[in-house]
């Protein structure tokens, strides 16, 4: 179990994936002209072609229109300015729009934005729970806005989840939503690229993403936006964007992100296929041992990539620990939050208890894994789990990365 | 006067300068590896590497610590939250604190906030004017502090000014604000990289930069915090950034940003020195134009690299447009605002009338930037203003640029 001199087998692509070589190129390519899209000269126009054809590419990638498109500085800020702008435009509209509908198993970009508005700006945050598997429920959305729709202002639930990968109900979440007449936003982040995603026929008001969940740059992202749904900027300024946000817009990162989305959706049949093989190969390796179970769904409302099991008598930073120091990257849950030594929210609202929920590790597979990781994985996963049993509840967790 | 074949002539590097080769090989190198800085294992450690090396890199290029380095996704962001984040936490601390005090002349990243959180959370906007010269009376300021230090949460004042080039006061006012207790912060946009810039020694209580402007990648940007200051958040989520900026961090960026930075303060003196002379080259070219004027201070207190003039008799979009046919390229002032048909508050704050102030153009210059250029400009201004005056007023501005 010494330091591996091989290259490490990286199994953590829900936290970041590689550049694509199509990203690379396209930012390449802006990198060497300069020019701001907003100048009215030459090399501005050539700019804002190069941004206009990146937007009309993620559009068409995902089912939008261009219109629909806000670049933005990544997928957090997406998200914060989805749930805060659409907020605060429904409050501004009809002051008794005061509830914000979250589930329990969103990422911290959402999350922590809801939080935020309740203490700042007065809203009631509602929690739709999930069921074992991670599932928010269609008939407990449609009960909560039978009751309180006209106090609603916006819905946000993610399209997959980060850390056990289930797949929501989402056009069926967004028909509630507009059978109400209440936006309904979807954190995507997680599901872009990796599978199919429409956000026209979904029937959404907004969606986010990031580029670097699929290939594209870290520090880029997009909100997608219905043109009748009303949103408050958070940046101010230049007005870019439709005025939604501010700010020099990032030519390079925009054709980066296309680039990569263009591939990941060209290629995404193909893709699904063989990451979920190697997927069901690496749960079949992990579950051959004693004390181990599976967390999320095990069918196709699973993220194609994601593995997800819990380790009895394990902590969680120990087994990644000792997973590192044999050269293999994994995750105990989402990178925003590792290091945090406390368990889960999203395994939590599962039912989860706070051991099992502490003695888990996210896998995640990108199209270039293969059997060799997965195999790499198996040789040592049993030595590694005995030394994490032994070490018992005994380890010291680090602090918060910040 | 038809289009040119050679390359453009660009003279609009306060817009976005190109990338600088340190800065692409920075980027590239980052490209090659997947990685979270977030993540615990070897890849998110080498990541959080490469981040924690271009905090120190950019700290020290600007005489701040590391800790005090914020990465943003650009300069509007980084001004977004410096306004509204000191305002919101002063503003906690002490509800009498409502008073914004912004320079006329800042970017709308500053002024459009402050508009801002005058509609939205009750604050008394003050504007501090300026000379002829674009200049902040530092007397100006410790009066209105004199008599109203204890309600006011912020004060925000530029570097140097985007338009005309002109460099504050800027160690004045800060220690004015000190004296008071008051935070200062500065927008030095435009400032870093092109003249010394020692956030520590200046006594600011915070200050923006963005990337794009010196050679480093867009969407790429910095506040610079004193660990002192108090700021509220305006992305929630992760908790990244000392909790004051969540979002995964752009690896790649923020060491295309320090490199570039680290580029740009090697090689202050000697680019100080060119781009100076070419500068006043310009500038002598310009003003032999009858019914020509040099908008801004002429002395060691201008931009290196900026020259702003009137052509009495003329609309700047008509000249800028006529320029671009013939392969050179400006601005009638910040790109944020390039197509707006109305004049510059910068120009109209330090008294120009509304003919005058629509009739300007900048050129700004870059280290890269050669006397071949400035003679090119000088072949063809003449004949250039000649049309654009005989088209007189009758032209039609665009519509804005979104």
């Amino acid at each position: 179990m010494s330091t591996p001199s091989r290259a490490p087998i990286y199994l953590d692509h829900a936290a970041s994936t590689g550049m694509l070589p199509d990203a690379i190129e396209a930012m390449t390519a802006v990198f060497a002209q300069p020019g701001n899209a907003s100048s009215l000269h030459g090399s501005g126009r050539w700019s804002r072609r190069r941004l206009e054809e990146a937007r009309e590419s993620v559009a068409a990638s995902v089912g939008a229109r261009p219109s629909e498109v806000i670049f933005t500085g990544g997928g957090t800020e997406a998200d914060n300015l989805a749930l805060k702008g659409i907020y605060r435009a429904r409050r501004r509209a009809d002051a008794r729009r005061r509830r914000v509908i979250v589930s329990a198993i969103e990422h911290h970009a959402i999350l922590d934005p809801a939080a935020w508005l309740s203490d700042a700006e007065d809203a009631e945050v509602v929690i739709a729970p999930v069921d074992a598997d991670g599932f928010v429920s269609p008939s407990w959305l449609q009960a909560e806005l039978a009751e309180h729709a006209e106090q609603t202002a916006v819905i946000s639930v993610m399209w997959a989840n980060n850390e056990v990968g289930t797949i929501q109900p989402i056009h069926e979440l967004a028909a509630i939503g507009a059978e109400f007449g209440v936006p309904v936003h979807s954190d995507a982040i997680q599901a872009v690229g990796h599978i199919p995603v429409d956000f026209g026929a979904a029937g959404l008001a907004a969606m986010s993403l990031a580029a670097h969940k699929f290939g594209g740059p870290q520090g880029v992202g997009a909100l997608l936006l219905r043109r009748d749904v009303d949103c408050a900027p958070l940046l101010h300024g230049g007005g870019h964007e439709r005025d939604v946000r501010s700010g020099t817009q990032d030519v390079a990162g925009a054709a980066g992100m296309a680039a990569a989305l263009r591939w990941s959706t060209d290629h995404l049949e193909a893709n699904i296929e063989s990451v979920t093989a190697l997927r069901d190969q690496l749960f079949a390796t992990l579950l051959a041992l004693p004390g181990t179970s599976a967390n999320g769904p095990r069918d196709r409302h699973r993220l194609p990539g994601n593995v997800h099991v819990s380790f009895a008598g394990c902590e969680g930073d120990s087994l990644l620990m000792l997973l590192d120091a044999n050269g293999i990257e994994c995750s105990t849950g989402s990178a925003c939050t590792a290091g945090v030594a406390q368990a889960s929210h999203v395994l939590l609202a599962m039912g989860l208890d706070v051991p099992t929920a502490r003695g888990s590790l996210r896998f995640s597979l990108a199209p270039t894994s293969t059997t060799a990781d997965v195999d790499a994985v198996g040789e040592v996963i049993g030595q590694v789990v005995d030394r994490a049993r032994a070490a018992g509840l005994v380890s010291s967790p680090s602090g918060k990365v910040s």
